[in-house]
């Protein structure tokens, strides 16, 4: 049963700075995590009212199991990932982590 | 450029009648949406304080495109799995509607 790691980035400050960061830096550092099945990233259009979506970006990281996850977050892939956070996603994030189940 | 809908189902009162009938009910209506390319559905685990994650459930739809989703959603199996809502996810749910970028 493969292992997904949902995150859910918070409205940046500063929302173009945030986007070039991820695409130029950080996207290229979380593509290397070993054992990484599949990277979906999401930027939600806005609410129907016009209004900010509740979440900025939606990146969805799945992994063949929990161990594999736990390893390759812990390696220095991981860890040179987690680092870049502090560069782009002062805002926070929501993680969301379990297994993934494929209805379709 | 594929479309997804991102569902963060909100903790609800009864965790296990919620998911009783997601299982049962909710996911046989929502695979029947037309045009469907994927649908996947995500349990977090509990924090690592041992808290409750932020959301019960991450439930992931993905359409070839706005104007597929939209037509399905619209449609008689839409509407049908849009109504069943209310028998379970009294709680509310966040959606996040967007283009799907796949890294890897």
């Amino acid at each position: 049963m493969s292992i997904s790691l949902t995150v859910l980035y918070h409205q940046p400050a500063d929302k173009a700075a945030f986007d070039k960061h991820y695409d130029d830096v950080h996207i290229p550092l979380a593509a290397k995590l070993p054992g990484l099945q599949s990277y979906t990233v999401v930027r939600p259009g806005p609410e129907p009212d016009g209004s900010a979506p509740r979440y900025h970006m939606v990146a969805t990281l799945v992994f063949p199991s929990a161990e594999a996850m736990q390893e390759s977050m812990g390696g220095p892939e991981g860890q040179a990932a987690n680092a870049d956070l502090g560069n782009f996603a002062q805002a926070g994030a929501t993680l969301l982590i379990g297994e993934t189940h494929q209805v379709l």
